[in-house]
């Protein structure tokens, strides 16, 4: 048990601290401002995060914790029903206080409060609250990802495109494309979707269950920029053909001609992405950088994605074909991820499995796929029941972790989803088709 | 060929007088009228249905043929790209010309000069030109539907209560509830899903592909009224614990209480339903009614559906559940459809098939499933092609038709779809579990 | 008291059948259509007009008087809270019953009914009732007014662009405009302002109060067509020093370059004025027309008004110096009125009246003054007190009637007023200046 | 001329020193936030007064002087479009840089230039660019007062009701109310208006020139928060015929039922103003106080200004009225001002000056007359020309200066103005009648 304990403890002081590695290179002011409803100041993400622990393990668990603040149980409660009303999402961005410090030091507290209720836990109570602990730190780490997307967007809607770190998104040693077929075939037949293993993973998973898919092809590599600029070159945001039609509406709407944040020299804007005659360039966390043509291309939407898949002639892959698909290669988590510290979908120089490259890491994947509960789900009847399933509604889902998930965060059976015109997030393409 | 000809020909015939027969108790006025962003005029569905014919039909196969009035091109074009621009759909009730009177002409024109384009085709032509003319009434069904659908939400919006006929939603002989178990089950399995028949169906029914299933139940009928008040009652609508979290925001921002048009003695407003101490009615195409407990209950949201479902500890069933259920019950359509002009799903007398009673007819079933392309789908290449595609963006199934759906238009691989917090529509519920 | 029952009667019917008049020439959809909140339908202005005398003739004075249509009540209200809620102006489209026949029917039911109170009316009663009445057919006129320009902003947005009446906006004989000095000065010092004579006149011209001007010039004639197009080519709309900072947003967001309602060859679309390069015309409700450079330019904003004066190196006038200016040169109402039935400011032939012309008459002549209570101004206290004062909240006022408006209607001292965005009105400008 | 530097360069940093003093209390988070779009950060206040320096004073002036920071030209201008595009008003608080400290350094280096400037001035260069410094400083003084009023709104959206200085809003010594007649009656006739003096003065104060006034009354004291309390009690905030039609809309849209800021026990939330049962509090720039009845109510909308006087059976001044009284009665500044450091209108023990108390200080009063030019106003024809003119549209004016007011800034003649359902400012009311 004592190993238990360590474990469990070490886990938490890791994850703990890197929330805070990541916010070490912002100022105050940073840590505030909310640039879109979408996002939510950093200050607010440590906020919340402290706030998961409190309210789930240190509460029911650790009698003798007073909450320091309790107006923080409303203030950071980001959609639990269960627990309180909450504050606006939109409004993240008008609260002044509690101040960075005052987040900074209550983290503080309640780690000193958690690593002691872990410390001095029997066995039944650690036993009960070793999932908390695990399921909070997983949800930190899926803050961190937003940390950094975040911040991103709040930094580079700034006309003086503040850097967050100088050495961030420099270019990497680039893998050889010339090391096996452009695409791998798969039989598919009847196969075996979600959460197999042992350890940590969200309830949206599982259960285990049998789908039946037709054979089909994967890209081996994620789609490039300079693809990208091809479909762009070729009119691809002027030609509704290409688009769904919610899609078109959205190209029309907000006047989209290039991924976020890609800008064409002879631009003066820093916000909208306006075809130009010049070069193109892209904001990133390392500031301004010439656009990489044989980077993987991210900060597309669903709609983008898919626009470019059907004008490629291909499509994009369901999400039970990128799971059979990565069960079969088993890959490595060796792409670029948070842990890199590159902040941006760079195309780390990685091997193949199963024939494909960076099935993990880069950017998220989008599949065709509708976010929906697998067959035979049920969310807990707790209030960490409202953790995935009211939000299965039929978003498009993402597998594959990017540059900005923790590489222990990531699994195969891993999914991610988000509204079909999201994107702030690093999202990628593959390319799928049938056989 | 005559043969062929001439049940081409009665067929248009018929559909065409259904649509005249439909907007024939309406005044000139109510034809006109756009009551919100989602519904059309009458007159609209009677113009648009029209262009259709002339663009595709007459347009490129009868050379002769001068259209009357090119302007109708751009004003009646509801979605095409690649036709023309399109008058914006929130304004189509700012238009008082053309006339109800000149569309009405316009009608004829087109008909007569369709009907004689049949009546001279040659054989090369009329093999080009059936598929596009079944196409076109297969079309003008649909708006058939919406005809309905959208001129109740007209005449209901005002205070006045218009009545749309007299002899509409009138209780019927009522099927007895004691013929079979209240469920049946399936052994699921792998399963085959799709149009595999001959004659017309949409793209979107196909290709045929085959998907697994886990064993299930679905329910015998449809939720009644009684059994929706029930939930109501339980404060269904006041526990955010039930609902999807999307659908628990429109609950808060609409005021939803009760199905639309549902409402209770006491309360002044035709508008919004709220939740009051007196008796239920609902407003119908045949005015006022006292609410039928034994009557399927209809206008619920798939969020209530949802709720609905999970406050009575079930499910909804997916569209392959119920897609593979009504394969194996053959059912007749012998729910209520458009043709018994009831306008309402009154819940008719009928027989079970396969344990199962009104699986076609009375009320659209709300599936969980997503809208989207089936595996291997092909948009066509053609303006036609815009057809069903370019809307799979993940909305949610229904299944089976409705009270306004026309009886020969359903099919077992019919796919309906709505965005999960449209309500005007007569959507219905069928509850399913897990085995 | 016989003559005053007939002069009172006669005056009703004149004034009713006027109504009428100007929705003959409609078909039943246009009177059914609202294009914006702004307009409201004719059938609507129809109906509220007749509203009026039931609500404050009939309802008080005439007991055995049973509304046919007690829901009416509440329908045609537009903004008594004194009498009883209202159905939302911008909802006023949305709604197909009554139709317009029935309103028909109901405005001849109130007319039989009104006329016989009056042929009825013992001295005492018809002292009561005769400014009642009196209010309601100068009430009646106003909506006349609105009549003419709501049809004109409905018909116009139709691509179809209907004909109101073939022989509207056709070019008149012109003044010549050689006859007086362009302009015409006045002394000021402390003026008399208010209506003072007998008869009808709105409680918002009194009290008769003293005001100081400095002396000032007015022009001679309305500022024309060929004139604004100077303004236009000047790039007027492009230079954001000549704007109000609220009208400048306006500019933007609307993006103005023109009159509502000009042209220029080439465009495709019928909304939105959009600068091209060929030939200027304007639509009208006699169809499309040439623009008329010699006649008064129309349709346009306070805000466009006010820059154009300033480009013009002029001001407006204040609404003291209009009606000092009116009162001295005691002009005819010989410009164009609704009763010349042109409906436009053609630029009647009219000679000079103190050495200005068409101070009555063709367009609103917009005022830099807020429309604000006069001193000592009190509202009436029943419910006819909400007619006037409750809306004084710092409108732009405008001054002489128009086109649309009945001869009889105007006064010195009458007191139109506009938000300074509107310009779906006939609204006009002439300069003024300081000596 | 070493005398008129002195003193020049004196009042400068005097000024700015005190601008660095409103915001000493704040931490850097509260500087950054913006909590509506009127309102803007500290931090942006403190950027845009040094803009002003820079912009018309240094760049034109000071040859030698290179602003460190270019891209801050387009970042902190407001609203001069002569100069160059701006960054939107209602995005000033997703800017995370420059830094507080960042501006800081930049205040100081502007300072260092602008005395330096001043310091080397010849006599000629010294005329030119002493009323552009003038002008600053009363620019940023009004800014004094933004800072004031923005942070306040600031704080207290946030549930935790920061406090600003702990001392704000402490009841002070209370001018008995028996030293005088309630009203002050005025002969009126014709009057001068407009500023006459030497020194400073807006151009929006002149030119003098003559009006008429009827005889008139003022009240000795600005209404109190007991009185207002009387008005809310009484259901002033029910009665739709107390209020302007558009004020009404805002009372329904808003759901107003007290000042900002009031609160009564038994609520739980911070925004919104509920009328509950309990006792009245209000939240203050020292925390949460209990609601001083004998204090001058403030956080009032013109309309509710508007309609608690017509409750009262009296109304609002005119500008006019009010200017006359004030020349008459001369008053000193000896009401509440932002010197007192009160942060709150608290009726500072003050003698009447002609029978009236706290003409000047303590809270905004508002006028019923538009802000509109006065005769013969010309705008400056360079960049500072955009001051004033060009927002002349018909707001309403407010006299007399705030607690939030700098002393010395204040001018009988001294026109100031809102839109009338603002209520973030120190606004107050004054009643006037009629003889």
């Amino acid at each position: 048990m004592a190993r238990m304990k360590e474990t469990l403890a070490d886990r938490y002081r890791r994850v703990r601290a890197r929330t805070e590695a990541l916010a070490a290179p912002l100022c105050v002011e940073d840590q505030i401002i909310q640039s879109m409803p979408d996002a939510s100041p950093v200050r607010w993400h440590r906020a919340h995060t402290t706030w998961f622990f409190e309210t789930f393990v240190l509460g029911p668990h650790a009698p003798s914790h007073r909450s320091p603040h309790p107006a923080y149980r409303h203030l950071f409660n980001s959609y639990y029903n269960g627990v309180c009303e909450q504050w606006a999402r939109a409004r993240r961005g008008i609260l002044s206080r509690p101040t960075v410090a005052e987040v900074g030091a209550w983290r503080a507290e309640v780690d000193a409060a958690t690593l002691g209720l872990i410390e001095r836990a029997d066995p039944a109570l650690l036993a009960t609250i070793e999932p908390l602990v695990t399921l909070g730190l997983n949800h930190e780490q899926q803050h961190q990802e937003l940390i950094v997307t975040d911040i991103k967007h709040g930094l580079l809607q700034n006309p003086l495109v503040p850097v967050y770190r100088e050495d961030a998104a420099a270019s990497p040693k680039r893998a050889a494309r010339d090391d096996g077929p452009a695409e791998v075939g798969f039989d598919g037949g009847l196969v075996e979707i979600g959460f197999d293993g042992e350890g940590f993973h969200f309830d949206n998973e599982r259960p285990v269950h049998r789908a039946y898919l037709r054979p089909y092809r994967l890209a081996r590599d994620l789609v490039t920029c300079g693809e990208y600029r091809a479909f762009i070159d070729a009119g691809g945001y002027r030609d509704a053909s290409l688009w769904l039609s919610d899609g078109w509406d959205v190209v029309q709407r907000e006047g989209w001609q290039a991924p976020l944040y890609w800008h064409q020299s002879g631009e003066g804007s820093s916000e909208g992405s306006v075809e130009g005659t010049g070069d193109w360039h892209q904001l990133t966390l390392g500031g301004r950088r010439p656009l990489d043509d044989g980077a993987p291309v991210t900060h597309v939407s669903f709609f983008e994605a898919d626009a470019f898949a059907r004008w490629a002639g291909k499509r994009l892959p369901t999400e039970h074909e990128w799971e059979h698909a990565a069960r079969l290669a088993k890959p490595e988590a060796d792409g670029t991820f948070l842990d890199d510290e590159a902040f941006h979908p760079v195309g780390r120089d990685a091997p193949l499995h199963g024939g494909l490259r960076h099935l993990l890491g880069e950017g998220w994947e989008w599949t065709q796929s509708s976010y929906l509960p697998y067959p035979g789900y049920e969310a807990p009847r707790d209030a960490l029941g409202e953790y995935n399933g009211k939000f299965m509604n039929a978003q498009r889902v993402l597998r594959g972790g990017s540059c900005a998930t923790p590489r222990e965060h990531i699994r195969a059976s891993y999914r991610n989803f988000f509204q079909p015109d999201k994107r702030w997030q690093f999202t990628a393409i593959r390319l799928a088709d049938d056989v």
